[in-house]
């Protein structure tokens, strides 16, 4: 196998830990330098290699990469760009083909979720087809944990623990107050098509009356009277009542209970004021007053509360796809395996890249309590481990330090430019 | 001086350290048994007190109230009960006294905000007035930061600490998306009256570009065209621009630029929904995408997060209410006294009363650059020791471990009842 470059990029939204697989990638690719040459990474994501914007990963110290660990967000930045059919999008896939060429890279690592398992599915076929070798290798990353053939999605398990400290934090000051003031409170959390980080919420609730009291979940169709009855039972039964709900909340009729208006590139609604909604309707109803928090970015990004599986996790996946590289591969994704849940014991994996392009992985309704209201032991089972271990960030002067990098571009070589 | 029970009490909206106040309280009195006899905790704050529901908190073991210092909210219950002038609440305060003679209660301990303060001062008087020997002490609390006489308020740097994190770790991610998605982030953060939550959140700002970008406060009249144009400028230099909006901002004729039109029992009016206000209008007016986050309760319920020095400081001025009455002080404050500012050193200081019942300490013009969208290099000497330190609780199952006590119920005396 000749020495060839690599290309590294991240891909959506980003994570607390999407950087932790990007230090995997590139210390694992300094290791080895018999095959892998230097690693590029796209400057905002995709965009960065369809405009011959490349960053020179090996301007960047040891410490610098290392520091990637702790580090939240898309370093290199990331892009809200999918690239469509390979019929529709020629033009893209000729582009990246082209500049993969200039630059010598042999190796696609493409971080991020369910769309960006599709691009790197078409780039390892049109390789094929072109005749052009590259590898592509997919690196899971979402907190959406919507990936299939994975034990979880790394950047899951951080918002996860997020949202399950905040609820058990916001609980306890509830119950503290709710004598005289507040008696509901909703946290609104994101997840547009699967519950995973309300049910995650739910591990808070480790004993009757614990926080948080209800769930709700986009896969459960809303039932305003059903859900205003069990608000009440609540601050009857605790005194007050704590809600994790879903953004992606939908009544029956499959439509969002509240809805921004606007959509993202890839076409996804932009969702927001779930929380507000559900509050105007128990004020409305019940009369009880009401708090609510938008966590909005701050969860994904809360590097400062991260899960030690999901930084360990994430990291581990970038270094496999370096290593499944060295060994010849493309077209897979890396995956987590369990293999026990407690002690939780997890391996590497692949899983072909066809099987995992655009399929979104549900919650299995079992993790749901016959209610619909909260999560199963089922649910726990899968849900705890994940959050398990605190990975603090060093700070100074009372604040996380964060890795900024030189980001030195590469030197470009195609004459033509192009524009996204 | 003859052995005395003590009564304690948490005032107001709760925070991440009230509890450390309290166990600095509970630890001291147990070492002054030469003086105080129990330590009675009002169930759900002064509340408990006109009710006769008290908490005999020798029936907690030295374990849990150890465990309060890492325990966010208010372990024995808050309340927002404001009672008002001597003679328009009269009844309430004769039934204190009733109370507290019944339960041979000679120190009253109240831990609480500006409102508070003004309780305090007030029993301290009616013990005057009536003949019963009460030792009335202040314990200073609140997020807001607003209390006069002291440097900080335990609370505040918590908040503070919480915001400059949040708002680094959104900026991180913002840097990383704007290239194809949200250009301007905003969060919302509580503050009725004055911006010092808003201005610690400048701390991030570290260097030119670091976000937070612009910081609006409840000082600095709103002024759309200039902040439209700010915003303007920051997504053209940077590529993006975060917001610390203060849930209290007005406009230039002192209305809150939105509210919810709730009112607490103190009159207060309760705000929200600042935060989908400006978006709004940014996307009207510029047309960016935004997202926006509102920390509400997560922010002062944030242990997990806290500033050690503010932890220190809010078991230290429990202690110190103890030793000021073990020392025979009434009608007094309980204040932290900065020595210096680097390094932070701080003392215990007192105040009278009188001088601080219902005074808001407003931030100083000074602390706000000239153009009011930052902070200035005054406002980071005073606001950056206030988040040093990390001050972690101790984990289980990937969980935070709160103190949750038996809170056992002191026998009724009393043959009376009393409706609040």
């Amino acid at each position: 196998m000749s020495k060839k470059n690599a290309f590294y990029a991240q891909s959506g939204g980003v994570t607390a830990v999407i950087n932790a697989s990007a230090a995997g990638v590139i210390e694992a690719a300094r290791e080895h330098g018999d095959v892998i040459g230097k690693v590029y990474a796209g400057r905002d994501g995709i965009v960065g290699a369809l405009t011959e914007d490349l960053i020179d990963t090996s301007e960047e110290s040891a410490g610098a990469i290392a520091a990637l660990r702790h580090t939240p967000s898309g370093a290199f930045g990331s892009a809200r760009y999918k690239l469509k059919g390979l019929e529709e999008s020629r033009a893209q896939y000729e582009r990246l083909i082209e500049v993969f060429k200039a630059h010598d890279i042999g190796y696609f690592f493409y971080n991020g979720g369910g769309d960006s398992a599709d691009t790197c599915l078409k780039i390892s076929q049109l390789s094929e087809k072109m005749g052009y070798p590259i590898q592509a290798i997919h690196i899971p990353k979402t907190m959406d944990n919507d990936l299939p053939h994975t034990d979880c999605s790394p950047g899951f398990g951080s918002v996860a623990k997020y949202t399950a400290v905040s609820i058990r934090e916001a609980g306890f000051d509830l119950a503290s107050m709710c004598k005289t003031s507040t008696k509901v409170f909703i946290l609104e959390v994101m997840g547009r098509h699967a519950g995973w980080t309300a049910a995650a919420g739910g591990l808070a609730a480790e004993a009757e009356g614990q926080d948080p009291h209800i769930l709700l979940f986009p896969e459960i169709a809303f039932d305003e009277d059903k859900f205003l009855a069990r608000v009440e039972d609540c601050v009857k039964r605790y005194g007050y009542c704590t809600i994790v709900a879903s953004e992606g909340v939908r009544n029956a009729d499959g439509e969002f209970l509240s809805d921004a208006g606007n959509t993202d590139a890839f076409g996804h609604k932009q969702l927001g004021g779930m929380a507000p909604t559900l509050a105007e309707l128990i004020q409305t109803r019940l009369g009880h007053k009401y708090h609510y928090a938008i966590a909005d970015y701050l969860m994904r990004a809360a590097r400062h509360i991260a899960s030690q599986t999901d930084v360990d996790q994430a990291y581990a996946v970038g270094r496999a796809a370096v290593e499944y590289a060295a060994a010849g591969k493309s077209g897979i994704m890396v995956s987590i395996v369990r293999e026990s849940d407690e002690p939780y014991q997890w391996s590497i994996g692949e899983a072909p890249l066809e099987e995992v392009a655009n399929v979104e992985k549900m919650m299995p309704r079992e993790f749901i309590s016959e209610d619909g209201f909260h999560i199963t032991d089922a649910a726990r089972r899968y849900l705890k481990p994940l959050i398990a271990g605190e990975s603090y960030p060093p700070y100074a002067d009372g604040l996380p330090q964060y890795a900024r990098l030189k980001k030195v571009a590469v030197k470009k070589k195609l004459k033509d430019t192009f524009e996204i």
